[in-house]
């Protein structure tokens, strides 16, 4: 019975297919209840469909609990449940329906629990949990860790010099604009990372020549990452032809079929 | 006759740079006309040139479809024309030339027309028709594909938590910018593509926080496309290398070093 | 003596320094005479620098074309001197001076004139006639030539389309803004190049979304150039060192140094 | 006992994350300094930390100076602490230290002060000093040198080019937004990074076709420094492929297969 439990959760396509709708339906209820005029005129509807996807939610997590014992192979069953719980599926299942229940349990205010509400979006993530391609760009990604954190490093650095530097010289002229570092900071962002909103840019003239300075910069800021995750792919290209190629290599002719003589010295 | 008709639309040189001519001056005039006062002045030439193009484009359209029984290998007369009438290059030549006709047949709205006559620029593509180059870029996108929609979906994802939170943290201060978070939204997809128009932005210190945040994996948004169309590129360049490669190995070793035998039928 | 001016003006290091010197100098006057209290203060100074400059590039441009037959091999004397009044270096030196002697000979009006004291600038790119690195760089896009055009041909069609349609979509709501189609591609060049001034952006639904979608395909139309320029880079680099390698290929060892048996069969 | 200082200050951990904690705290202090209110009500505080940093860094400094001795392998004892003292790292300790000294040595101008500040920051550097990234990512950049020069200079004169047309095109228009070629540089930097600020931009026909060109252009100015860094990582990651299966296979033929000699000692 668990066993058929879990896997109609897992395997069944409509089931599956359904979940994933409740969804997508959810994260669109979501933005249009943020719509003052469509939450004024629909509000029982979003309202009556926010209970009964928490519902559905809630009986699909109290399901995968009960049937996690056979999502893991050694344990006990209190062991695989807790491990479920704990783990980064279970924890976004659980957040998904938590903010709905906390007020119930203890008086919340409102305005924390309109934040809570923001984990049910991370529901989404399960959608990418099969995709293959997913894991290419993550492990990609992963690889060039190093890498990639070492550029953002430099990068924070630059910013904290760039917007101090940028601080002292345009305070005097702008002190609404560039009124502390932090907002300095705004701009070195704003412009490192090409963005321009255009709210705080610098007048004087070291101001912009600075500001010209860490544009270009910026430009290496783009091209620096771009550059590890190109290396990166291609290395995995490659690997993935050379593991074929070495396969392959492997069936390759040894012998003359006319002879039998070894040939295998013969360069081909 | 037939055969002489379908031959001269499609490979004489002067009717194909005649009708490509058309397809440009047209675009042209469209444009020209959206400008008040030369639509004013030039009203009758660009009327006159409109309706001129169109019965240009509509005999080329006939004549098409009647030539089509040559474009195709197999299947009636009737089934050709249909393929043809069905096929992408088909479509564009009757959206192209339909938005003309329409009015005349049904009592349309003239606002439904004027978008309507926006296909016609789609005769442009028939340009790229014959390119190689068309064909290499389209291939490369082909291929990466899988990667380029899942770091779009990733995007997305990463789109709609922050807008939601961008709404939550800033509604209160600006709620004339951060009105609902189709407007966060908009937001979030001037500051990952860093277009950055400036429009809206947010002014808490959180708000700054976060827009840092996503503006710095705009950044990442930005390399992982260039990482993987750049590998793909890469892979392409070096199969065509490998297949020349490969064709000149194939002249190497033909006959076995010990018996004499041909072998040049086995596969290296 | 012509053969000493020739080698003179191309290879003695003082004089080169010495007019390298003089343009970048010149560079630096034409952009400080444009701020209207440095040119009404030093206008004397900026003026004779001007006129003595001018003097000295003629006289090394009337030197070239007298040693101009020491620079090709074959031809006439005045055949060889009409090649270089029309060569790329002579037609920049030729631009460099003439706008100074042309009103003088023809009652020129002074707009025109200003206009074309910008080619001076044209005389900088003789600072990089010899980089090998800009040879490297140049050859690189000429190599993508083919990519890279069809990449600008797709945006152009991309850019026309969706300005006319969004020439229709706010037309109606900022007539100021997007008045005519040509203020609509406008708009269109700075959200697919990431520019994002901010001055001409959607206000309606319908034409932020696509924004929107234009300013995510803008990140492929960064991608795909630096894909193009990615995979012509490695490819040079790659051709390179498979060059260097099959040149040093042809040095290694065939034969035993002990015994010396021939060991080439062996794979190394 | 220099010996132990000099160990004491290199290798032992807990020293080591107390120095760099102090580092990162200093940062922190100079920025809170800037906000107003935070200053104000947390002067004393804020004082006295760096008067207690200023401490500490000054017994690292002449700790350091002290134990140089050891840092270098031959000269003399002076020698090998004037090394240190001109050498990078020992510059940017100097540099953290001194401008708290400066002013009471010699009576100073406070804002002068303040900017010498600044240096404090340097000290940052200090943390990626092991770093085995940061000197991949570095030597991809120095590899890439010349490559990456040449497209600064092409893009530095790309800038003053079209700066200088702009001017001419634009300034009779908005003499207040393009004053001067000064001014039109700075909308060139804004337009060629792709940052666009919005405070300069052109509103002629001319001049909003020169931006749309620049602005193209500048995607070119993104993809090929880009183009230069994958190219120059992929040879990086390849070379370090190559070295690892030449060590290999070094270790594969050792031995003449005619005569059995041992030939491990030629390079293969």
């Amino acid at each position: 019975m668990k066993k058929k439990v879990y896997e109609f959760i897992n395997t069944n396509s409509y089931f599956v297919k359904f979940i994933y709708t409740l969804i997508i339906l959810n994260v669109i209820s979501l933005i249009l209840a943020s719509y003052k005029e469509i939450n004024y005129e629909y509000h029982p509807i979003l309202e009556g469909f926010e209970v009964f996807s928490v519902i559905i939610f809630s009986i699909e997590y109290i399901l995968r609990l009960w049937s996690a014992t056979h999502e893991y192979e050694t344990g006990t069953d209190l062991g695989k449940r807790m491990r479920f719980v704990f783990s980064f599926p279970g924890m976004i299942d659980l957040l998904a329906v938590l903010p709905f229940y906390l007020p119930l349990l203890i008086p919340f205010d409102l305005r924390v629990l309109r934040i809570l509400r923001l984990f049910r979006l991370l529901r989404i993530f399960k959608l990418g949990r099969v995709s293959k391609s997913l894991q290419t760009v993550f492990s990609v990604l992963r690889e060039s860790r190093a890498e990639l954190s070492i550029t953002l490093f430099v990068a924070f650095i630059l910013m904290v010099l760039s917007s101090t530097l940028m601080f002292y010289v345009e305070h005097e002229v702008q002190p609404d604009k560039f009124e502390n570092i932090g907002m300095a900071m705004w701009w070195a962002v704003a412009t490192l990372t090409t963005v321009g909103y255009g709210d705080v840019y610098p007048v004087t003239g070291a101001g912009k020549l600075l500001s010209s300075v860490i544009a270009l910069v910026g430009i290496g800021f783009v091209a620096l990452p771009t550059g590890i995750i190109s290396s990166a792919f291609m290395t995995k290209v490659q690997e993935e032809k050379s593991k074929k190629a070495a396969e392959d290599a492997a069936t390759l002719i040894t012998t003359c079929p006319h002879c039998g003589a070894d040939i295998s010295d013969i360069k081909h």
